[in-house]
């Protein structure tokens, strides 16, 4: 099986390269994440995580990871991702939200905070705390890609 | 390692809502699968899979899971997303296919079981049996989703 | 927690098929690949990490793979799909970078080699060796797919 993760952190991080791939590659490395293998999640906090303030992940490790991630190379462009969890009051289970787009890095935010906060509202649960980030850029002349995320991981390998 | 899955079900959902996330959110809910972490996978049975009518996974665990999903925000148009398994006479080892798109649930549904067969014939493999679930859904004035999966998971964790 | 691998090879392949997604499984049956569940990784080679001519997966396993793949539908085009590893001196951890388009097989690797060079300068490590893989297709009058890929495994299951 997957062993479900109890830990989790936010990051976010933009960046430029030379290509679309490029540019995602060094996005995730300011992000503080770059060195591992993300695998996507669709995406819910497991109950009773703990939040900690940065994970430092071995390198080459297989990440489980929600996250909102844009690349565009449209130069002057203003591009925005960002993340949202909303917690639940009972037990910790949150719904993580992810957006990115062309938008500033405070519109992303205050849309993935409405549609995490409307994903609790469906579930009838009741919300203790919403913890989200946020991070935009202007696209230059090369490819610009902006990066916010949910690492997830398991305290017994800190 | 990634333990293989031993158990297995389908299930399927559509509905609404206010962003193209959101809608997705609702119909993994509508589909029982909602309160978990989807990871997509590129779509084997493993063989002597044993089906379940239904699986309750506890919230926040990781689900290995092939899924075929549309969202749409054009009012009126008819969308559907279907899955279909060719299992295998010999070992019990299956193809799954997905497909989603503008389409009826029947048009959707006969899609997959055409791909599934032809993928079996494709490996030389005679078909015992051929699973399969569709589900279509009328666009709203807002967004709407249709999905269709076939999750998967461990039998000694039931 | 997903156990990280410790094994890997370089494979590709390319074939038609009358769906875009029936393309696409037997372009990874031309890969060797094709009977397994691919789970996509955003894409870092494990230091330390012992290349394989070959590896065989048991039917159905969950396989971590980064890799780069293309599916057209206009006849005559010419498609490819490379993958290439910048291996570090020092411990063997590498960046692997994908690509996949319009283009030859040449082009394709010419691509991803400067990309997986570019990527570990940026990370001021030395390479000690790129790995690299392409292969391209021309589109037949059906759906056609190229594939090229990183699967990665665990030398305790050979």
């Amino acid at each position: 099986m997957f062993e479900t993760p109890d830990i989790y952190t936010l990051v976010s991080g933009s960046a430029e390269g030379t290509s679309r791939l490029g540019a995602f590659d060094n996005a995730i490395l300011k992000a503080g994440i770059g060195n591992t293998n993300l695998i996507k999640l669709s995406s819910i906090l497991p109950p009773d995580s703990s939040f900690q303030n940065k994970i430092i992940y071995p390198k080459g490790v297989l990440v489980p990871i929600a996250y909102g991630c844009v690349v565009s190379g449209k130069q002057g462009e203003t591009i925005a991702a960002s993340v949202a969890i909303a917690i639940s009051a009972s037990d910790g289970f949150g719904v993580i939200m992810e957006y990115s787009g062309v938008a500033s890095a405070k519109d992303a935010e205050e849309r993935v905070i409405k549609m995490a906060r409307d994903a609790m509202e469906h579930r009838n649960m009741e919300i203790r705390e919403i913890k989200s980030i946020s991070i935009e850029h202007i696209v230059s002349a090369r490819y610009s890609c902006s990066f916010a995320a949910v690492p997830m991981w398991y305290s017994k390998l800190l």
